[in-house]
């Protein structure tokens, strides 16, 4: 195979795998797109124990025949990109190779069933595929507004944290030693995450009427703090829009008319040119 | 009967059936309504097993009663209607005939459980009758942001559900093979949505206490993302308030620009005079 | 007494009853408030049994010490106010009259239970004295919002509604027959409404894997439409908004110019009279 | 020690403790950070019982130190401070002092089991170091908001209370008696409150059909109210932003009126030029 050749291979696995505008590309990508999902349908199945004891060889082969193709898929990547050192460390190179390797890793050791983590993060691999981020992104100001409000929203996240640290100890004080589930300050934290958060499996719940009464507090609470993260992220919704109302900074240089809008070449009001 | 007679009684049912504006169209669309309710009512008590066994008999004729009832309406709305073809294939068209049939279908099907599911479809024959739609679609803006971001919600429920896909995974490797409720990695997932969602039946719950802490964390996590498909909609709204606040109505005589600023008198484009 | 001093003791105890700002006022008030919650805890505590076994005794004369004064109480008021009828037939004279009447009718009627109802409607007076609705009230943008919005809320949760019985009825065909809690259409129906409400007592839930991931759906559709009511809300205080920017409707009759402020009595623009 | 070295060792201490920007103070707030974060760990795996009985003594002399490193900084921030009686009343002083004092109040009382709750405490010690009220505090619009609607969401709140103790009551009167949890009124509020929040435990649920008819209305009330709070602080939010859209900060040199349009050029109350 001359080097032609084999550039001209290069390039052709290149427009299959990275390309999705081309017809083999996008064919590529459907099939991808079908052997992970498969992939992910396998991983849930083998840990259903009926089904496992019923279809293990079954598992078995279609977990060595997608590991392969994984296989397939990675080398040929590593191949025909340009920069194979920066694809390798890139993020979704890092996911390839972990979502790869999981069955050979099988083959030495001998308790695997922390490899299911790994082959779970296959799933990643659907977002390049569907390019998902490219929507929620289309949404700027939004998505401006989100990353803009993560800190506080950390931040409040944090003190919901520290209040049901708080919280949950009064209740361990009070419930505790009566046969109801506050048994420690830990498990009566997590009770006072389930309740604050709405979520509520009552596995643990207060059974003391002070107990009911302090929790019937604290529901009431979580009603009216669960405004806040909303709040946040319209409040710096509604300050993005306020510095966004489409004016541009030039004053006209005749009448110093200040706001134009943004793409404005004469002034609004008095007709003169203005200079950018 | 002659053509004339014949077109006459088409037109009545016509009006009767169709129009909600006369007397007897009125009449019609009230009786028609508590039909459709009292069917409802009916397909609900049959399945509670001691009302079934008591009143069997009476259930059974007045399922006849009404599959008679709606058998001649649909007649009707048949034969009054200018295009039969098309109402017989429109998606009203489809969910009479369905929600007819089933009585019928039962005489030669032993199975007739999931006729039931035929029968619910009822209700959604409410909405013609009510034209609930109309009340939603007055607010346009509103709906017309809903349907914007309908897009994006969709693929945050999609990330939402991949999410719960790999925190379900982990729950499991967490969970798994100590008596609680994660036996397989679907179940934990389902967990894992009950739990975002805040729903928490507390079927499963995690009895570990790293569990739990992993638990927490999902809970907060979930408690803070509540406000993403609110910001989303909310987005598209003040979006569409942005579009409309700083534009007037009049188009440039010289260049045709069709937004200018509220208080402009010269085009921002071309300069030339506006004329209010 | 004569007919003035007859009076005076009617304007003293309408100053009494009916004004809060006199010093005398402003007692009663605090007083009958602190009568109210005395009553409502003591029907509280009437309905735990072992309270009521020890204490009976006490919590019947306690009962009649409140029937008594709240019957002086609702006599005074309707030998004091102008319009004795008006105020009987009015909103509060029915709560008046039907909070105080219990312990009467239990002398002739011996299942009392439904009577504790009644009892419990004392709690509408509190918001007599405490004027609550007047905080409520101030937000007049808010209120507006809310109150045009209710008949949009009002359908939403009837779609919701709808919306339950269709899933109630498919989960009942998925699910009943196996043991699990499914056991007819309205109980399924139950269910739908708890999980689509994201509450999720738990008391029945899914237990085939095909049930629990339909379940899944719905909890994932419920966070999505969480948004709705919100949405509705706000795209109706935007809309106020946009109205109310506070301009007038007056044109100068100079420059023409047609924005200005409410109170605006001269043009912004070029200076002249506008005319009202 | 003369005065002149005296002085200089309080200036050092008070550097370290109460500045963040040089380096042995930001070190001093990591080590005390840390020192926290360890206190209240301790806390929790104290109240967890296999823990205690294994690690007992580790536990106690762990404590021990904690104890005696808080005394010493609570005196050097006494010593150090220019007003030690303006800071021992402040709010973390009493906070840093019953931070502090549980392990010595435990030589001289036997029940220290309410003592937890003091050291609990010590977490609120963080939003000192951490500053974290800052972060929150930069969105001066939100959080004005949120303090001008704070009343108007305490009604809310005690609105939502009282509906409870309402439908608590109509739900006791339908429930009791027949084996459910809804044994006192007591109870049934208890219930109302956690289904109304929708946080819904499960461990008391109706199980009649009338009964969870009515729970069913009270869940979809639920889901339409949640829109309220966050609602009200939106009205506040977009309140503020109306107030400051339409107004330039331009002074009438004639008349002194300070609100006029963006684009005003004359005085709109007494027609006189406005200079830019």
């Amino acid at each position: 195979m001359t080097a032609k050749q084999k550039q001209y291979l290069k390039d052709k696995i290149h427009e299959i795998i990275y390309e999705a505008d081309t017809k083999p590309g996008k064919l590529f990508d459907v099939i991808l797109l079908f052997v992970i999902i498969a992939s992910i349908l396998l991983v849930m199945l083998e840990s259903v124990d009926s089904f496992d004891a019923k279809y293990h060889s079954f598992l078995n082969i279609s977990e060595w025949v997608i590991t392969i193709l994984f296989t397939i898929e990675y080398i040929a990547r590593i191949v025909s990109v340009k920069n194979p050192i920066k694809y390798i460390f890139s993020f979704y190179g890092i996911i390839d190779l972990l979502s790869t390797i999981p069955k050979y890793l099988s083959l030495f050791l001998t308790g695997t069933h922390s490899l299911v983590a790994l082959r779970a993060l296959r799933l990643m691999r659907v977002f390049r595929i569907l390019k998902l981020t490219r929507y929620i992104g289309e949404s700027t100001n939004f998505v401006r507004s989100l990353r803009r409000s993560r800190v506080k929203i950390s931040v409040f996240l944090m003190f919901v944290f520290i209040l049901c640290i708080i919280l949950g100890t009064v209740m361990y004080l009070v419930e505790s030693g009566n046969g109801s589930g506050f048994t420690s300050i830990p498990r009566s934290v997590y009770w006072a995450i389930v309740t604050l958060t709405t979520v509520g499996y009552g596995d643990i719940a207060p059974i003391t009427p002070f107990g009911q009464f302090i929790a019937s507090l604290i529901m009431i609470m979580g009603y009216g703090i669960i405004a806040i993260p909303t709040g946040i992220v319209g409040a710096e919704m509604t300050k993005k829009d306020r510095d966004r109302i489409p004016t541009n900074t030039t004053s006209c240089p005749n009448c110093a008319e200040p706001y134009h809008r943004d793409n404005a070449e004469f002034c609004h009001q008095c007709g003169s040119k203005l200079d950018d």
